[in-house]
């Protein structure tokens, strides 16, 4: 009933510096969630994957990816439509 | 006995246009491959999944993404060791 925990825990990639990200998934982590989902489009994706990469590798030993998805959003700039990739990288406790 | 099939294609996604990479792709679908790779590291990520999406969506309606993979490679510049992220993309006939 008290259910506090929310489905899914995001962390949106954009262009700030790789640590960042990491930092703010590694608080949810230690918040009590069992599951961090990373999401980036366009350029930001490489960076969402030096994220997950660095999480998994060197901080939370624990922490495994357990999925994940690529896909396509479309993008109004300027007066047109563009396609932009995106990508969502699932991270979870336990291997 | 006669089989000539590689047991992986695999398509490497540098610094070139993205479509360079997905006719190299096509080509190999259409040279009878069931399943393609895509590899790539640092920057060059977001290319691949580019070059994916953009298979997907647009030129070949009967590819899928049958598994993504991300790593670690560390690579030797300049005296010095550093990492790098890489990804692969496995895309395969049948949905």
């Amino acid at each position: 009933m008290a259910e506090e925990k929310t489905a899914e825990n995001v962390v949106f990639v954009g262009v700030k510096p790789v640590m960042n990200y990491v930092l703010a998934v590694i608080t949810q982590f230690n918040e009590g969630a069992n599951e961090v989902t990373l999401k980036a489009r366009g350029r930001a994706i490489s960076r969402a994957v030096d994220a997950a990469e660095i999480i998994r590798n060197r901080f939370l030993q624990g922490v495994a990816v357990r999925n994940i998805k690529i896909g396509t959003e479309e993008i109004q700039a300027e007066s047109r439509v563009s396609n932009v990739s995106t990508i969502e990288i699932v991270l979870g406790k336990g291997a």
